[in-house]
């Protein structure tokens, strides 16, 4: 979910889930995320230029993407790759929580941002 | 993931997930899903009256709704009720593999519209 005010978002969803996320900065995609144990994802931009500025700009928030956990984020690209998938990362870079992720390309999915995410061994 | 033709989408998810998906007519919302094991659901309607035809004539498809998997769902919708959460189905309802579903109002989100789901025991 990306949101404009990471403290302003969390205190709907900590009530809504009744649970706490924990927060991390992550730095190759220039937002502040709040991760709840059961799996929904709230990002605020740290910068301008964040990736989901553009978004919150064009849509004020909401779903910006969803993430598949994969055991081999390495084979899985390479699958998609050799299926001519169009891919934003063509290889992993780190994600939050140690994780290695990877984005489809929207219009491979008919639309929708899609985020591979291998966790960490 | 609203889609207006589930053969069309499917070819473009099985490929893409490398799964095969379950399918389900879901009565009580008009719709039929394909649910991949991976978590991601497509879901086509199945009359013009479905809840998901106007999402689709106003947007064209893309991520309808986000599920969380909850214990016990009459318990998190009391909750939800005593913290003044404006709820969709203010008792939970059948869904597709046997669950009982609830959805919560996109204004008690901020824009989401957000599903409650406990499985079958």
């Amino acid at each position: 979910m990306a949101v404009s005010d990471l403290l302003v978002a969390r205190r709907i969803w900590d009530r809504l889930l009744g649970q706490e996320p924990v927060e991390e900065v992550v730095e190759t995609q220039k937002v502040r995320a709040a991760l709840y144990p059961c799996g929904i994802e709230l990002i605020a931009p740290t910068a301008p230029d964040s990736p989901i500025s553009r978004f919150l700009d064009k849509r004020g928030g909401g779903i910006h993407h969803v993430t598949i956990a994969v055991d081999d984020i390495d084979a899985e690209l390479a699958r998609l790759r050799g299926d001519g998938v169009r891919l934003i990362n063509e290889t992993a870079v780190p994600g939050a929580g140690g994780c290695r992720v990877a984005f489809l390309h929207p219009s491979a999915t008919g639309g929708v941002l899609l985020e591979l995410k291998e966790k960490p061994a």
